[in-house]
């Protein structure tokens, strides 16, 4: 496995290595979730192929300066998981290298990412757009492997691929979960034991919901009472959204007509968690 | 030559044509400027490469509607000149296949084109860095050219290359001039003739500033006094702008200590024509 921090040294290195060649773009901390998206993506690459895992926690994405700190960085362990599961080049460049202190030019998006975790996180998508542009970039991958966990980015970066031309085809992998229902996310690891234990109740709240729709319950109103009751019932959840919103174009809808999200985030102290649950007609 | 009109095309059609594959980006109405582009770009193309030029009358980088309607779009003319200087593809994209109705990716630049050009015209080079990034990666080129008389579209261009990590190199052709000195421009065919004979002021007024440079004057006062005055004894001429900037941030300085651009842009009627001198210790 070839370990690079450099623009020049990726290349130079990607020069080795055969096509397609795949990107799973991390923030590092990885755990079973950013595996499987590896081993996804090695399927996909073949014999002939490239496993490119990208490890950058990307400070433009960051709202609030103290979750930028807090943020694991477990270089060792990540080069590890990494190793074990066949990759064959890790990108893993320093904030320096990736953003010049004069850096004016930004990827920016701006009808996705207006809801749901955008409105919380002012900033958030367009600093994921410009740094996945980057990568992609730098990378010149043919496809890139992201996790369905994290629906609001999946449909931003999609929307950029088609609205920039990126010569990128996108893979989407199923939420990952612990045996317990939680999605597996880097962010686990700062619950305490008591929020760790509770924190299942996301995943209960949402398949409550979809147990009603699926018994016939079509308004917007019933589903979110539903999973509110659910998620309400515990002391340590805080609710941030709680939102059913269009599959395509995330805006709120009123009823189920057309594939829906039912999606929340949902702080445990100062740990926000996501997850969301699909009610397709 | 072949010309293509869709992205599926395109792609279709640089697959059978060599590497280095070098992009021309125009608005059409192309004129002697475009040609020396053009035939530039065959140069470093060399016997195996391919010149490909984009004709596209962008939307988004118009800030007066009227100025879009107004635009000329000789096609016929524009496809004969390309034919006559060896162009091995011209992509001409109807404006429906570049922008989906609901897109909502934008590219913005926040430094460099705040003041000139930038100033006068709100979400301009937004609307260029866009199309431009999408040029690029639709058509997968390895170089592209532009002229220096556009010197704050190169400057933006060129910082979105580097803040991106866009993988193309971007070369800059010197400004091509009328006999008379007048930058040549598709604006240029919208004067009369009164101002058409006038219009070569621009480059007067600024070759004065640069004589005053010459002789030693140094301070931003003197030398745009210099070049106003030459402007301004024209009744026909107005000042949208004349400052002088430091030629890499383009921000206004008070002395020439650094390489600096002395720039215009100056209303003739509707029609409005820059230029610029490179003032260099």
């Amino acid at each position: 496995m070839t370990v690079v921090t450099r623009a020049s040294e990726l290349t130079a290195a990607l020069a080795e290595y055969g096509r397609p060649r795949l990107l799973v773009p991390t923030m590092g901390a990885l755990h079973d979730g950013h595996v499987a998206l590896i081993r996804h993506a090695k399927e996909l690459a073949g014999a002939e192929g490239t496993v490119v895992v990208s490890i950058f926690v990307n400070p433009i994405q960051f709202d609030r300066p103290g979750d930028l700190a807090a943020y694991p960085r477990p270089m060792e362990a990540d080069l590890a998981a990494c190793r074990a599961a066949g990759v064959a080049v890790v990108f893993a460049p320093e904030a320096t290298a990736m953003y010049a202190t004069d850096r004016s030019v930004t990827v920016s998006e701006s009808r996705l990412s207006r809801n749901l975790c955008g409105a919380a996180r002012p900033g958030h998508f367009d600093g994921v757009c410009t740094v996945v542009l980057k990568l992609f970039l730098l990378c010149g991958c043919d496809m890139a492997v992201f996790g369905e966990k994290d629906f609001q980015q999946l449909a931003v970066i999609r929307r950029m691929v088609r609205d920039l031309n990126v010569p990128v085809t996108i893979v989407a992998h199923p939420t990952v979960r612990e045996t317990d229902g939680l999605a597996m996310s880097s962010r686990n690891v700062r619950l305490d034991t008591a929020q760790r234990a509770d924190a299942p109740r996301l995943r209960h709240a949402l398949l409550a919901a979809l147990a009603a729709y699926q018994t016939g319950t079509r308004t917007t109103a019933e589903l979110l009472a539903t999973a509110r009751q659910v998620i309400e019932a515990s002391a340590l959840a805080r609710i941030d959204y709680l939102s059913l919103v269009d599959a395509e174009s995330l805006e709120a809808v009123e009823r189920i007509e057309r594939p829906a999200l039912l999606a929340t985030a949902v702080f445990y102290g100062e740990v926000r968690l996501i997850d969301h649950v699909r009610l397709a007609p």
